[in-house]
C-alpha cells in the first residue's frame, strides 16, 4: 500500500462488519483516500504494476502446476454504478491470460432446471487464476426477490446455501472478494441522462432501466438483507461508495492486490537442473 | 493506418500468397516499418485507442443484439516467439468484456476421443467478440506430423478438413486472422538462455523446449506445407517477423484494426424513444 494517500486501508474500512447499515453509507464518500481524482487516477495507474506483477507470479505457478489458491472478484451493483469501468480500467490491467470473466445474464431455459448454483459452479476460477463475477449468484436473492420471481421461502433458503457454497469455495483456496458498487439514486439519474442523451451510449440504455429504478428502495432493502445474510469472515462484503468512479476502481484495484498479497505467489523452482540445461541449449 | 511510419500496410506485404517460401522469410526485418523500436512502441500505445474503440464499437453492437459478425485470431509460433506478449500487449489493450481467449494445450483423453476440430469449434467467438487462440487446431498438422503422433494419411485428410472448417468460420461472419509469428533459431536460443539464467522466468522453460528446438528443419518444414495447404483468400496466414518483438505486436494490432475496419461495426441506434425516456426518466 502506498504512503500517504490512504489514511485507512479500504479492506478494513469497507468491509461489512455486525450492525452494517446500507443507508448509512454515503456513496459520495471516499473513506480512508486522502487526495482528489487526480491523485486517484495517478495512484490506479501506478499501483497497476503492482497488482500485473503479482497477478504474473500466480500465473506463473499455475503453469507449473503448484498454484492452490486463487482469486474470485464478485461484482454487484445497481445499473450504471460501474461494473464495466472495473472490468476495463482494473481488471484490464492485468494480463488477459490470467482472468476468467463471467458475465450472469437473465438464467437461460437450461439454467433455470437446475439449483440457482449450478451455472455459477461452472465458472469459479480455476487455480492460479483471477476469476470476475459481472453480477452472480446474489441476482438470485436480490432481483428474485424484488419482482418475486420465487416465493419468500425459497429466498430464505438460497441464504443459507450461498453461505455453505462460498464455504466450500473459500475452503477449495478461493480468496473470494464480494463488492457492491454503491451509487446514489441521483447519480444514476445522471449517469441514465447521459446515456439518453449521447447517441453512442444509447445501446447502454434500456428502458426497463427506469423501471428497475422506481424499485430502488425495495433493491436497497434486498440488497441490505442479503448482504447481512452473506457477510462471513472468510467470504467478506465490501461496500464501495461509488458516485466517484475513480475512487471505486482504485478500492477494487486494492481489494485485489491485499488478496493477491495474502496468496503470497512465488516464482516456481526450476524442476530441473538450470546448469545442465544451459550447456543442452548453448550445443542446440 | 497512421502516416508516415508504415509504407506498406502489413496487411498486404506479410499476407501469404502463392509461392510463399517460409525460408526467405528475415525474421530480422520489419517489413513495411520507417522507424525503430522506439517509434514502434510509440506507434503501438497510439494505435491502442483506435483498436479499442473500433472493438468497444462491435461489443456495443453485441450487446443490442445486431452484431453479425465477429474476429478470431490464432496464433502459432515456435516457443518464446512472442505469443504471450502479443496477448498481453495488444489483446490486453482492449475491454476484456470484448475478449474471448483460448489456450490449447495438449488434448485431454476425452478431446482426442473427438476428431480434432471438436474442442475448437466449441471455443470459436460469438458475433461481436473478438476471439483469440493461443496455439489453435494447427497443432493437429505442425506437432501431430513432426512426431508422427498420427499417420500421414489422416494429417493428409486434416489440411482439407481445415480449409472447409475455415470456410464455413469465415461464412458464419468472423473474420479470421491467422498469424505465425517467426523468429529465427538463434533469437530462440538467446530467448531459451534468458529464461535460464533469471530464476523468476524459470517457469517458462521447459526441458522439452530443447527437444522441439532440435527438430527446427521439421517444424518449418510442417509450418510451410500447413500454411501452403490452408491460405486461402477469405482465410489467410500471415507470417509475420518476430525477432523484433514490438514490431510484431505493431503488426498483429494493425491486423486486427483492419479486421474491426472490414466489419465497420456502428453505434446501434436507439430501439426506444429517446425524448420520452428523458422525460420518464427525469420523473423518476
Amino acid at each position: 500500500m502506498s504512503i500517504p494517500v490512504w489514511t485507512a486501508l479500504p479492506t478494513a474500512t469497507l468491509r461489512v462488519d455486525a450492525g452494517f447499515r446500507l443507508d448509512d453509507v454515503d456513496a459520495d464518500a471516499t473513506p480512508g483516500f486522502e487526495g482528489d481524482k487526480a491523485t486517484g487516477k495517478a495512484e490506479l495507474a501506478s499501483r497497476r504494476k503492482v497488482l500485473s506483477d503479482l497477478q504474473e507470479r500466480l500465473y506463473a505457478e499455475s503453469r507449473a502446476g503448484e498454484a492452490e489458491d486463487g482469486v474470485l472478484l464478485v461484482l454487484q451493483a445497481m445499473d450504471t454504478a460501474g461494473k464495466g469501468g472495473i472490468i476495463r480500467h482494473v481488471v484490464g490491467g492485468v494480463d488477459p491470460q490470467g482472468i476468467e470473466l463471467a458475465a450472469f445474464k437473465a438464467p437461460t431455459a437450461e439454467e433455470r432446471a437446475h439449483d440457482f448454483l449450478w451455472r455459477i459452479e461452472k465458472r469459479l476460477p480455476r487455480p492460479g487464476f483471477i476469476g470476475v463475477f459481472d453480477r452472480s449468484h446474489y441476482e438470485d436473492v436480490l432481483i428474485a426477490r424484488v419482482h418475486a420471481l420465487t416465493d419468500a421461502s425459497e429466498i430464505e433458503r438460497r441464504y443459507d446455501a450461498i453461505v455453505e457454497f462460498e464455504r466450500t469455495v473459500v475452503a477449495s483456496g478461493i480468496r473470494l472478494i464480494k463488492v457492491m458498487l454503491h451509487i446514489s439514486p441521483d447519480e444514476q439519474k445522471k449517469r441514465l441522462m447521459e446515456r439518453l442523451e449521447r447517441p453512442d451510449k444509447h445501446w447502454k440504455y434500456n428502458p426497463g432501466d427506469v423501471d428497475e429504478r422506481l424499485r430502488w428502495p425495495d433493491y436497497m432493502a434486498a440488497y441490505q438483507t442479503a448482504i447481512e445474510r452473506t457477510a462471513t469472515p472468510d467470504a467478506p462484503w465490501y461496500v464501495v461508495p461509488a458516485n466517484s468512479k475513480w475512487y471505486a476502481r482504485l478500492v477494487v484495484q486494492e481489494l485485489l492486490i491485499a488478496a493477491l498479497e495474502d496468496i503470497d505467489p512465488r516464482w516456481p523452482a526450476a524442476d530441473f537442473d538450470v546448469e545442465a540445461e544451459k550447456k543442452r541449449l548453448a550445443a542446440s
